[in-house]
């Protein structure tokens, strides 16, 4: 007999089927003995009468986590045994044969059967490759396939071409502090910070690129936020007429993804109460008046034209208040606090650049970038930049380029904050920090 | 005006429309100017008589590389001076107006507006930025996209889920010599050389699981075929009756990948010359018998039970000739060249693991996985290897895990192999040896 997929078991009554998969949790009740069965596919009940005596000792020693093999008939439950809550509440399997193909060797050092874990950040993150088996905790990573699969699919189809850049690079360009270290043969190299430089070269090529990749950050953070490697999700467009039209291609993004998942993860979400809000226009705000708004509605004042992570969530919850929307972008950054390749406004104190803010935290930076050799060379010095360490980089704009930008996106803080997550790590399966590395 | 893409002209006949791309070459007839402009979409032919005056004093000034933006009228072009060979060959451009948005500050070194570019591989990588621009390399990295969408799709549709799993590793596993070394804060730590132990995880999780991802190799080859930085397409899968599965498995998704390639790349694969032929059932042969075919019918020996690269050659063009198949699964390769993990065969001097070759070259390694903690602790030890340093590894079939295989797929020698190309390097946008960081 063929296995069949738990989900199939509903069109199934009245026929013996075989099944795979773990054991989430036995109950006895009586002589009866109840497993909840869980595959890739979801989850059913399982019943084993005394009648069929293998099966039944087999079930005796069976406990959570034990891989088994079943064969049994599908059942239909009776009204008031339905489990409304699954999709397989409505059946459930009477066992006729059991065999153990795997189990644990140890004792579980974490229940991971029940619906809420409620285990701090460190035990989740210690115990991962188990925890991570938690039918709630596996919600997360559903969600996160569905939300890098619908990015791919709406950028390719708004002409974006999907490349995959170099992540071991010659040099610590575009700043210098954040990057890790690496011996490569006889030199020294650098982890990449970001596909920055090669997506640019990208639409010199291909006019638009998209890429899904690493990024490593050496930043010793210790927050919510922010880990060492996370996955970009980046995208560049050529010849924009500014820097509008980037942020209006990464609201049509944004728009799509979240009906994607919206629609695609119901179940998900819901066990997580969460509740995503279709995207209609975003909010744009200049950062100064985000500032001005900070200072007049909460009181808070910052030393310079910059927002923290404070500010982030306050003018968040006042869009949300006065827009009725989770995303807002903030626009024009001081030339001070972005990069060397930003395209200066035409006060060129500010830079033709943004943040996108979703539900309290920045999720993608993003902005027009110079396209200009001979101003991309002056700013670079501005910056106190050697053009001669970019030369690779410059050879872009010598052989001409149109005018473009592009963002880039964080990952897993949209996951994080869809589900309202307490820490980004949550949404990684295995994350890795100033002191993590392992599992 | 609304800028349209190039492709779009052919149903615009008679209509004035703006474009904007870069210039691949520009040609003069007496007082005819003729150019060829490129842009995402293709190419189109567009000529500008002395009678428009502005336009044609600007097109005098105009090179190869030259960004610009035109308006003028589609026009179907009279049937002896139809270009047959691309899509928008029936029709052309009359420029009306033409105005320069970007160009080159340089002479450029490469001509890369000729249909063959004949240059040998170092000008081919250190003139990356612009020979990435010339339309029969950008057709490499078309094909390069559709492939890796296409394997996502057919993985997704079998049920596996994508994850995407750490590059940062504590401790240099599976091995130890080829991994590359980062300082890692105040610790050591190393890139990945695959995504094993976290794909073998995810089957504990999620039965099946893939990932597409960066892979590292500190390796100091100096072939055709190797890189210290690819693109790995992995998936591991869980509940396998055996090995044989996950070939069946590999052997649907290469059936798919192929078709969807030569769906979608037609002009692209033309380009190459190069004929994809469909795949149905990909051979099997146990590595002793290949090697045994390599000494009746090549003349060649092994010293030991394995194979090389140029065995590996010989024998795709064995079972070419006698299959008539340009995949070829070779099997049960023998224990000692074999990781830990590698489930042994019957007779355990072998495993249940095998390559996947494809015109010539390996392209995938994978098999069945040992699941049972006691026997991979065993291998382990037989291996010389400390299980105490693998703990987190083990903890994975502590908690029970089901019999499971996978492979790792290269994506970029599939696309060499496919168009035929000299070098892996050629397939990599921007590649990495161990004499190459740049650009």
């Amino acid at each position: 007999m063929e296995r069949i997929l738990i989900d199939e078991t509903p069109k199934l009554i009245g026929q013996v089927v075989k099944l795979q998969g773990w054991v989430n949790i036995r109950r006895d009740h009586g002589k009866l003995i109840f497993i909840d069965l869980r595959d890739r596919s979801g989850k059913i009940q399982m019943v084993i009468i005394p009648d069929k005596e293998d099966a039944h000792r087999a079930a005796k020693e069976i406990r959570s986590e034990y891989i088994i093999e079943v064969e049994g008939l599908v059942k239909a439950r009776p009204g008031g045994a339905k489990n409304e809550k699954i999709p397989t509440g409505g059946v459930e399997i009477e066992v006729e044969r059991l065999d153990v193909i795997s189990k644990p060797e140890v004792e579980l050092p974490v229940d991971i059967s029940v619906e809420e874990l409620n285990l701090n950040l460190d035990t989740l993150l210690d115990n991962r490759t188990l925890v991570l088996r938690n039918e709630k905790v596996k919600a997360i990573f559903k969600i996160y396939a569905e939300m890098i699969g619908a990015y791919a699919r709406i950028v390719k189809q708004e002409g974006f071409l999907e490349i995959k850049t170099p992540k071991i690079l010659d040099s610590a360009t575009e700043g210098g502090a954040n990057f890790f270290k690496i011996k490569y043969f006889d030199k020294d190299a650098y982890l990449a910070q970001s596909p920055q430089f090669y997506k640019q070269a990208g639409v010199g090529i291909f006019e638009r690129v998209f890429e899904v990749g690493s990024v490593f950050r050496a930043e010793p953070h210790y927050t919510t936020r922010h880990v060492n490697e996370y996955i970009g999700l980046d995208a560049e467009m050529g010849f924009i007429g500014g820097f509008e039209d980037v942020m209006a291609e990464l609201e049509k993004v944004m728009a799509y993804v979240m009906v994607e998942v919206s629609r695609n993860c119901q179940n998900e979400l819901e066990a997580y109460g969460a509740q995503i809000m279709p995207v209609e226009k975003i909010p744009r705000m200049k950062l100064t008046e985000a500032l001005d708004i900070l200072d007049k509605e909460y009181g808070k004042k910052m030393d310079e034209v910059d927002i923290d992570a404070e500010g982030e969530r306050l003018i968040c919850e006042w869009v949300k208040k006065n827009h009725n929307s989770d995303f807002v972008f903030l626009t024009h950054y001081p030339t001070n606090i972005r990069p060397f390749y930003s395209m200066p406004s035409p006060d060129p104190q500010y830079t033709e650049t943004f943040d996108l803010l979703f539900m309290g935290v920045e999720i993608a930076s993003g902005g027009q970038r110079i396209h200009n050799y001979g101003q991309l060379v002056a700013s670079m010095k501005k910056h106190k930049l050697d053009p001669e360490e970019f030369r690779h980089y410059l050879d872009i704009f010598k052989y001409g380029i149109p005018p473009h930008g592009g963002w880039g996106l964080g990952s897993e803080r949209i996951v994080q904050k869809i589900l309202g997550l307490g820490s980004i790590k949550e949404a990684i399966l295995f994350p890795r920090d100033v002191k993590r590395l392992t599992p």
